[in-house]
């Protein structure tokens, strides 16, 4: 089996990459090779056990789809995207990237007659307040930024060219993923995770927003195990509706520090420091707060198990089981 | 005002037309010209009280929409699209005429910074099966066609471009349209149409499914007048949800033969012939059947008052009030 990962220069797709090569095997089947491809150079695999190739491009380019695909994967994993706030700022180059690409590789994909294996990394953005308490697998979706909208697209792409036959896909929305790991970053969701990681190594964070907040979420090796199930599933008894909420762990702000006081003291909380802000706290008013995933279950995607389990994992795989 | 209508040469177009060149205004403005688009030569229209363009050309080819756009319209009615059976027949066609062709007209009106009204006709193939009862505003919508999927992509696009305040767009799932004059077609829901027009004409129809079989229907008139309805919205009020499942009758097929006898009697009826295409049964069972479209009601769309009014339409408006 070959596996191709696009956007494997990412969070996800890096630890996505580490652990297929680790394993050597995806659904049960040997992998033969593994390409990694994205705009900027992806690092090479911890302890790959298999053939590892590694290659830099941009998928809405001309011809780079087909060549991807002239590759022959049986198996593709699509994480690129140009993020929410980017999307926003740049009209064009979400577009660009985030249909128009995906669209090159689903033509690519068709013109090869292969019907490879496609899991996408669709997002909760494709969802837009106001909400039922908790969203179901049938309540309709009205993306409220460009991302979102793109990503609504491509979920609905790939289920036409699957119920067509030319690729055999699977559109994951992904949870918020908590705790991500790395410096802080600008992305408006940053804060669920910078209250968590940073004050779990010894630094300070800011909360910009009230502990009722609720959101839904995921840990990175949580969100790995969607991927690789999504990558095993009998998707022909899935049947045509191919874009799967996921299941997260919905938990206030408050929930979370309560959380992180468990497992690390209140001197760890007294690193997080409240700074609210309006306009922030406006943007995630319009968030998806939490889910009743249902059909993500019965399809045997399993979730984190607390906000709790979510930190020790985060501890386990980012900070070798030691806190600050 | 300056009116477009791309899709004139349609039925509903043709329509339309009709309608604005004989009122001279829109939403309470007088219209200064009317421009007729379509593949095919639009006819010109009835009895009209203003100037009238006719166009030809293909939207999705290079530079038309921005040609189109440069005749600065203030409303733009988008009613062109390559039909369902087609669509799903040639793939290439559908999405380069139904998707691509739209994308070049929401991208030439951004280029223009005018902000024109855009209403859109979608369709209730945005929907699949299996369905509730009664369809309400928040299901979800999972196409089973290349058509439909098309349709939702256009919506979720028009919503995006509005939300960023390149266009003010909105876009009607307009129900299956009937009494649908002219000739019997070879659209699947051809029949509901045809087992009423061809008996008031004097003519036999083939019933090729069950009487128990219900459907979600709206006469020309209603359609045209929905189209004419959006026009004039404040759709600020209306918020960033900017797709609407317009409001129709629903009745089952033995319904609408009991409409027929109430109208035109036994005589009517015994025209009907029922040749059961079990084919056909399969694809009508994955439509929806009802609708409870309380959105549309609350924004002051007006639908036909019972199937019986549908007839009394039809008798009316094409056959000049006399039924054989």
């Amino acid at each position: 089996m070959k596996v191709l990962i696009i956007g494997a220069a990412g969070m996800i797709g890096g630890k996505l990459a580490d652990r297929l090569a680790r394993d050597g095997a995806l659904a049960g089947a040997p992998i033969a090779s593994l390409l990694l491809y994205d705009l900027h150079r992806a690092r090479a695999p911890h302890g790959a056990q298999i053939p590892v190739d590694i290659s830099t491009g941009d998928l809405a380019g001309a011809g780079e789809a087909h060549r991807l695909i002239g590759w022959a994967p049986d198996v593709v994993f699509h994480l690129a995207a140009i993020v929410s706030g980017e999307a926003e700022q740049d009209f064009d180059k979400g577009y660009r990237s985030n249909l128009d690409g995906t669209r090159s590789l689903l033509e690519a994909m068709r013109a090869a007659s292969r019907r490879p294996r496609l899991v996408f990394a669709s997002s909760i953005a494709v969802f837009g307040a106001p909400f039922p308490e908790a969203i179901g697998d049938e309540f309709f979706t009205t993306p409220l930024t460009s991302y979102g909208t793109q990503k609504r697209i491509c979920e609905l792409l790939i289920s036409d060219y699957s119920r067509k036959g030319f690729l055999d896909g699977i559109s994951l929305r992904l949870p918020t993923i908590c705790v991500r790991p790395g410096e802080p970053n600008k992305a408006a969701s940053g804060f669920f995770s910078n209250i968590m990681r940073e004050p779990l190594a010894g630094k300070e964070a800011v909360l910009p927003v009230s502990e009722a907040v609720m959101h839904w979420h995921a840990s990175p090796r949580t969100a790995v195990g969607f991927l690789l199930h999504a990558a095993g599933l009998e998707l022909d008894a899935v049947g045509p509706r191919r874009a799967i909420t996921m299941p997260g762990i919905a938990v206030t702000v408050g929930e979370q520090i309560a959380a992180l006081r468990r497992i690390a003291g209140d001197k760890a909380v007294a690193r997080i420091k409240r700074e609210p802000d309006p306009f922030l706290e406006g943007i995630v008013a319009g968030w998806p707060r939490k889910f009743a995933p249902k059909r993500a279950l019965q399809l045997g995607f399993t979730p984190d198990q607390s906000f709790e389990a979510i930190l020790r994992i985060h501890i386990e795989d980012e900070l070798g089981g030691r806190i600050v």
